[in-house]
């Protein structure tokens, strides 16, 4: 039944709403124990946000429905859309200049770790509200972990059922696994995120810094405390520390589960092989085109790195501008903002096992084209693959970009320039952060789109998250039937 | 045996070189009965191609090999490559401003349609040069019909096998069959090329404009006889005479086959629909968002649409800027430029069809999201179709967005600034003519460009024309082996 199926939607939706409602309380307790300004307005959202939900919880109270795919749809689906708007309270409280769709941009690029900002003088900002900037890209980053490893591939959603950890063992005790799973991606999640602020903290970052970084450098989520993003650091150390941190990120969290949890999983990963294949081979491209004549010591050097590590893993920290690296700088950023991390990691994008299967493909078709009576076995890694999994992961490339004309028109219908509306398209899409150009590009914001802009953009962010195909089942009447 | 089909593909290709040694002989004609000054520079031309095609045509004599799908491949590879080198000699010894690249860009650009030009003052070129660079086109055409009508679909292209004609009477008389159908086409093309000059004399234009332009028209190549295009002619009665033939040479020829000479063939293609369903709404789009302001008369309504249908059928004309339509000029036409014509006409991009069956994959994904157990055919028009047709239709749209990144990047490292790399590369890919910006825009050209970049960019317009998965397969290791 769709209308139960809806009830026990808003349920679960208003459950997690809850815990950020908790959430929110954190930057209060945080203030009332090292006595920084501007902490009570979280706890009155905190307070605000938990009431609603509260009440939704009771409202809806009844059966539960079967687990379906229908219904995976509509949780999935609910939880993206509302949480941003939940999470846009206590910013919206937190400061006079924030005004409600700044407030929901700058929640939905925390949330989806994109890294967008619209905020103007982020130094002037008080440290609850940095504080649940970081909160929100790290619980975003968790989010985006259990929705890729978990319920897109249990969805098939654009080849991602090729990432299925329980397949091995579906018909016994599906739910035990699930939860086993879930805790190792926790666990894993954390120790990254201490690694990492203890990476900063050594490498010279003030404590608050150091947290706060860590928490969206693993999330691949971008929001800085500074204006000048990591870029205010000037030593190779810190650059060092994130783009270990970023790459780690970027990468498949199967991986570190099969080591460390699960022996039985699968190891071999082709992704991680092709990752760092495009990492490198960017890096020296920029570095021979641009950079042979600009880099005079190791911090320069280390700076093309950053940008390239930055972008790729969709994190979105700034070093100075990319946009000065000649000719390769906007053309090459631009197109790695499609390229993407891993898939089963928080970044987003393409990402790099669709360009894995469609490689397969291309080899495929031109080997039918030369001998048509070869039957030719589609592979990733060792596995042999049925061909719908290649199909629906060449599905959500060409929506990717279908998406992009769509955004990047209306954008210009709006008013935009052409630099600022595609790649700002491109950015919110891929959950990568700054764009290509002057406004919106690496040392610019997002501050001085139209309010109609950032709305388009809050909606490329959201169904970026969602892997396009889930947000476009919206759009499926049978979606609607009983 | 290889060799063997080098050989023969050779002769094949000298064969062809052999007739365009003699087309090039048609401007030294025309200007011995007018009196053209710069017309013996072309009997000189046309002497030397053709003796080295002579040459090579002695030099391969020999057995022929069997029809196979490889010496398809190579065969028109081998022409898509050598002929614009042909093509250019009569340029370059023309006049002794155009450099071996120049000549080269320019003919690459005639005989693929694509109609960018590095000519800079159009109305000061003699009128044998104006002439070649209308037969290159209108030949250009032609060559591109057979390519899509026969040689695509007997290669099973890209999805081409969709439009197999011979498809029904396979077993009986392939060739008979074959010689038919390019009757066919060579008859409806010049009817169209014919009724299209008829149309632009009456509607004021100068008899030698007026033939060249019916050839670039119907081509839909785009060259003009002027610096500002068409937009040289003020009125509405031209644009519209243009408009109607631009959209004759964009529509499938099948269908003006099956109407005109092969009864039992079928004639209701979904793709003349979308394609006007697309034409239509991109005017409507730019009109609304910027032409209610903009239009006072119907001289300014006609330009809007001419644009539209300039660029949508991979044509090239302009009459204006487009550039100046507000925010939605450069994001719109931009991404009018990838979608191009129906699949068995004279234009180019990724063309209508291959978006028809992107619709109905992601609607068979959204179904199988949502209902797995479902099987859900895929159909074209009224045909239900195997899924390798869509999966080689997929794999053309990915492959053209890995070829506009490939090609971007190399020409941002060559120096060039983003959109003219951009929109450079996506407009010689497509075969369109005009790019995005001030540099390569409706209003400016390629003249400026350095050498490297116009080598690049003569790259990209083969690679375009081949449907890219041609030429892509001479990398395929299996063709080179015995």
């Amino acid at each position: 039944m769709l209308s139960q199926e809806l009830r026990a939607a808003s349920q679960i939706v208003a459950l997690v709403g809850l815990v950020f409602s908790f959430l929110m309380l954190i930057p209060w307790i945080a203030s009332v124990f090292t006595g920084w300004s501007g902490g009570e307005s979280f706890l009155w959202s905190g307070l605000t946000a938990g009431l609603v939900c509260a009440l939704v919880m009771v409202a809806g109270w009844g059966d539960k429905p079967r687990v379906s795919k229908r219904f995976g749809v509509i949780v999935v689906n609910m939880l993206w859309w509302v949480l941003p708007l939940l999470c846009a309270i206590p910013l919206m409280n937190a400061d006079e200049n924030f005004s409600f769709v700044d407030s929901l941009f700058e929640a939905t690029s925390g949330l989806t770790t994109t890294g967008s900002t619209i905020v103007t003088n982020i130094v002037d900002q008080s440290r609850p509200v940095l504080l649940w900037r970081a909160i929100m890209q790290w619980v975003g980053g968790l989010g985006i972990l259990s929705l890729g490893l978990i319920l897109l591939p249990f969805l098939r959603v654009g080849g991602m059922q090729l990432f299925r950890m329980e397949s091995s063992d579906r018909s016994e005790k599906p739910l035990p696994r699930l939860i086993e799973i879930s805790r190792s991606i926790l666990i894993i999640y954390l120790v990254l995120s201490v690694l990492c602020s203890i990476g900063y903290l050594s490498a010279g970052m003030a404590p608050f810094d150091a947290l706060t970084h860590a928490m969206t450098t693993v999330s691949t989520g971008g929001f800085s405390t500074h204006d000048e993003s990591l870029g205010f650091y000037k030593g190779w150390p810190i650059m060092w520390v994130a783009i270990v941190f970023m790459v780690a990120g970027a990468l498949p969290f199967n991986f570190f589960i099969a080591i460390f949890f699960a022996r039985n999983l699968p190891r071999y990963d082709p992704q991680i092989i092709v990752f760092f294949t495009i990492l490198i081979s960017a890096c020296s491209l920029v570095l021979l085109v641009d950079g042979w004549t600009q880099v005079s010591n190791f911090n320069q050097f280390s700076q093309y790195i950053f940008n390239v590590v930055s972008i790729l893993t969709t994190t979105g920290y700034a070093s100075g501008n990319f946009m000065s690296y000649g000719g390769i700088g906007a053309t090459l950023f631009f197109f790695l903002i499609f390229i993407g991390g891993c898939a089963g990691s928080t970044s987003g994008g393409i990402k790099i096992y669709r360009f894995i299967v469609l490689g397969q493909l291309i080899r495929t078709s031109l080997q039918e084209l030369l001998y048509s009576r070869g039957v030719f076995l589609m592979r990733y890694g060792k596995q042999i693959v049925e061909k719908d999994v290649f199909r629906s992961a060449m599905v959500m490339i060409c929506c990717f970009f279908v998406f992009l004309a769509i955004f990047t028109i209306i954008l210009g219908a709006l008013g935009a320039d052409f630099i600022t509306a595609l790649s700002g398209s491109a950015t919110a899409l891929a959950n990568v952060g700054p764009g290509i150009g002057d406004i919106i590009g690496p040392t610019g914001n997002f501050s001085s789109l139209s309010n109609a802009e950032k709305y388009v953009l809050v909606f490329a962010m959201i169904i970026g998250r969602l892997e396009l195909l889930v947000a476009l089942a919206l759009f499926v009447p049978l979606l609607w039937r009983d």
